[in-house]
C-alpha cells in the first residue's frame, strides 16, 4: 500500500477535467479556469477567517454546506472583494454563466477569485470567455488551469499522488496559487484538490480540515488570512473504490495521501514566496503547552528582524529568543536551546563559543535549513514552514499597485 | 501657564549633569554615558514586558521599586541580554563602579544597556572608562549623552520643555535612542527623562506610565518589546517648585508637559526608523470598543503588505481593510470609511471612483500623512505613529550581524 507521485495535477484523478482561457480581466493572459467533475461530487471547503470576506467566499461557504458540487470557476486578476452588493451579484452571475455553459445546475457550481481588492469584476469579459472555457475542458487540463490561477506566483504549483484502496487505484491531485507573502497575510491562497475516491461528505470535510491545519495553516498566521483564501476538495468516486469514511480501515492511508498533497503544495508556496532566498523549517519543541509551541513558532516566523537576518545569512539567535520572549509562551532563558541544522548557537541559556560561528554561517548560507528551538519546559511541539524577507520582497510589494 | 521648548535635552532641568566617553565596547566611539542628579531624586521606571529580559532590566526594576535613585550608567554596543549569571554580576559591577566614581550609594545607581544580544559585557573596558565618565559630568552634557546611547539611530533624539509651576520655572527634558524598527520589535528603546520638579514617587510613576502609553507604546506592538526596553523618569526638585502629586491643581499641566516630551521623543524615533521614507499618523475611529480600536490600528501598522505599499506610494486601502478584517476587531464592510489626509479612498463600503486616485497618490507621496479608518460601530478610537517599510530597512537588518 504505497503512495507514489504522478503527473497531471488537479486532473490526475479520474473523471475530472479542467481548462484555462484568456478573459483579459487585468492583463491579456490566461486568467479564467474551470475545474469540473464528470459527475456531481462530494465536496468540502475551508475558508478564510478574515472578517472581511470576498463575495465568492460567501457563495462557496453557502454552497459547500450541502456537501455536493460539480464544478468551480476561478479567475485571477480581480478578487471581487469589498465590492458590495454588486460583487455578490457578480459572483452568482459567474456561477450561472458557468452552469449554463456546462449544462449543470447552478447550485453545483462554486466560484473563486483572486487579484486586486475593491475592483468590480468586468462581467462582460467573463461572460464572453466562459463558453470557450467550458468547451476547452480536458482530462489533461490541470497544468493549464494551474497557470491561469497564478497572480504574483512565478511557477505553477501542482501535485498528485496515487495509492491503492480496496484493490483500486485512487488518485489525489491538487493545484494551488501562492500567497504572495510566505504567510498569506492578505495575499490570497487558493487550493483545489480532487480525488476519484468515494468519500462521505462529513468525513471529507474532516479530512480537509486536518490536512489544511498540517499544511497551509503552517505557513500562515492564525487569523492573518486574506479576504479570499479558499481550499476545496472534490471526491467523485470515479475510481470505483469502496466508499470511505472515518471508520474504514484504509481511511488513515487516504488521509495521509491527502496530507502529502497539501503539504507539498504548501511547501511550493513557501519556495515561491515573493523574494524568498531561504526556506526554513522551524520547529519549536519542549513547550509547556501546544498553544505555547504554536505562539512561539508564529512569533519567530513572523518577526521581521528574524526574517531579515535569515536573508542576511546571519545566525542571529538573539532575535529568535527575543521573539519567543514576546510571544506569550512560557520560557526560561537558562533552559533554552537554539540550533540551526543541528548545530547549537545557544544551549541551556549559554551562547555557543565564537568557534561555532563559521559553521553556523555556513548553515545560514544554505537555500534551506532547519531552525529548532527547544524550550525544555514540556513536550509540546509545533513545526512551521517559513522563509526569509528580502529587499526583493519589499520591491515587489511596493510596486504591486492598487 | 504656557509650555515652551528649550535646549539641553536631558540636562536642561536644573541639578542634572551628564557625560559621554569612549569605552570601545564594540567600536571606537562614545558608547558610555552617565546621567546624574546632584541630589537623590524621585524615580519611576517602565520596562519591557518581554519574558526574556536583560540583566540591567532586572537591576533597574528592583532598584526603582524604592522610588529613589540618583544616577544611571548607560552603554551602547552590548545589550547584556541572554548572558546568564555573569551578565547579572556584570550589571551590578557596572553600578558599583559608577557609584564608587560618583561617590554615592550603589543602591541609587541604575544601569541600562543596548546593543548586541548574547555577548558578555567587556568589563575591563567599562571599568577603565567609568572614572573618565564621572569626571566629565557636566550640566551641558545632555547632547553628548544622547549621542553615546545611539545604536543604529542616525540622529540623536532630545527634547526639553519649560513651564511655570507655583511661580517657579520647571523644566522637563529627555533623550531616547531609537528602536531600529518603527515598532520596537526587539530593537531596544531606551528613554531617559529628567525634571527639576518635586514629585511624589507614586504620582511620578503614574505620570510615566500614562506618558509612555500615549507615546512609546503608540509606536510599538503590545508585547513586541525588546529584552532591554526601559524608560526612566527622575525628579530632583531642584526647581524649588512645590511638591506635586495627583491632587495638586497644577498636576495636569505637569503631566501634559511630560506627555509632550515623550510624544516628541517617540515621533523622533519613528522619523529615524531604519529606512523610513514616510511617517504615518494612523487613527482608527468608531470602533466598538477601545480594545477593538487598538487591535485594528496595530494590525494595520504592523502589516508588512500595508507598510510596503506606503513605501511604494500606493493608496492600497484593500490591504488596510484586510488587516482590519484579520485583526479580531468587529467590522462591517458596508460601514467602513478609509481616508488619507482627509481624502476618502473607501466610504461606506464603496471604493472611491478612479477620479480620486491621482489625489490619493499625491497624498501618498508626502513624507508624512494621516490614514484614518472609521469603523462606524461605536466611539472608541486609537492613534498610532508608524512608518513604511523600505528595501533599505531590509538591507540594514540583513547586514546587522550577530
Amino acid at each position: 500500500m504505497s503512495t507514489s507521485f504522478v503527473d497531471g495535477g488537479v486532473t490526475a484523478a479520474r473523471g475530472f477535467r479542467a481548462s484555462a482561457v484568456t478573459a483579459g480581466i487585468k492583463k491579456p493572459r490566461n486568467d479564467l479556469a474551470i475545474l469540473m467533475s464528470d459527475t456531481p461530487a462530494a465536496v468540502a471547503g475551508v475558508f478564510t477567517t478574515n472578517r472581511i470576506q470576498a463575495a465568492p467566499v460567501h457563495l462557496c461557504r453557502e454552497r459547500t454546506a450541502s456537501g455536493r458540487a460539480q464544478a468551480v470557476i476561478v479567475n485571477s486578476g480581480c478578487a471581487n472583494a469589498c465590492t458590495g452588493a454588486q460583487g455578490v451579484a457578480d459572483a452568482h452571475q459567474m456561477a450561472a454563466l458557468a452552469a449554463q455553459a456546462l449544462g449543470i445546475p447552478e447550485s453545483l457550481v462554486l466560484v473563486c477569485s483572486t487579484g486586486t481588492i475593491g475592483v468590480l469584476m468586468p462581467m462582460d469579459k467573463v461572460a464572453a470567455a466562459v463558453p470557450a472555457a467550458a468547451a476547452a475542458l480536458s482530462p489533461d487540463g490541470g497544468p493549464a488551469a494551474a497557470k491561469a490561477i497564478m497572480t504574483t506566483d512565478t511557477v505553477d504549483k501542482q501535485v498528485a499522488v496515487r495509492l491503492t484502496i480496496g484493490g483500486r487505484d485512487v488518485t489525489i491531485g491538487g493545484m494551488t496559487k501562492g500567497a504572495g507573502m510566505i504567510d498569506p497575510n492578505m495575499a490570497t491562497m487558493l487550493a483545489f484538490l480532487t480525488t476519484d475516491a468515494a468519500v462521505e461528505p462529513a468525513a471529507l470535510r474532516a479530512c480537509l480540515v486536518a490536512a489544511v491545519e498540517q499544511s497551509f495553516n503552517r505557513i500562515s498566521v492564525d487569523g492573518d488570512q486574506s479576504t479570499n483564501d479558499t481550499a476545496l476538495l472534490f471526491a467523485n468516486g470515479a475510481s470505483g473504490a469502496p466508499l470511505l469514511n472515518e471508520r474504514h480501515p484504509e481511511w488513515p492511508a487516504f488521509t495521509e495521501a491527502v496530507n502529502t498533497v497539501t503539504r507539498e503544495l504548501a511547501l511550493k508556496i513557501v519556495r515561491d514566496g515573493e523574494g524568498v532566498t531561504r526556506v526554513v523549517t522551524l520547529a519549536v519543541r519542549g513547550a509547556a503547552s501546544p498553544s505555547d509551541a504554536s505562539k512561539a513558532a508564529r512569533a519567530i516566523a513572523n518577526s521581521l528582524l528574524v526574517k531579515t537576518s535569515w536573508f542576511g545569512g546571519d545566525p542571529n539567535w538573539g532575535r529568535v529568543i527575543a521573539a519567543v520572549g514576546y510571544s506569550g509562551a512560557a520560557v526560561k532563558e537558562e533552559l533554552v536551546d537554539i540550533s540551526y541544522d543541528g548545530i547549537f548557537a545557544f544551549q541551556q541559556g549559554r551562547p555557543a563559543g565564537k568557534s561555532v560561528l563559521p559553521k553556523l554561517e555556513e548553515v545560514l548560507r544554505r537555500p534551506a535549513f532547519s531552525l529548532t528551538v527547544d524550550l525544555h519546559l514540556g513536550d509540546a511541539a509545533y513545526t512551521m514552514y517559513t522563509a526569509d524577507c528580502s529587499e526583493e520582497y519589499v520591491r515587489i510589494n511596493a510596486e504591486y499597485m492598487t
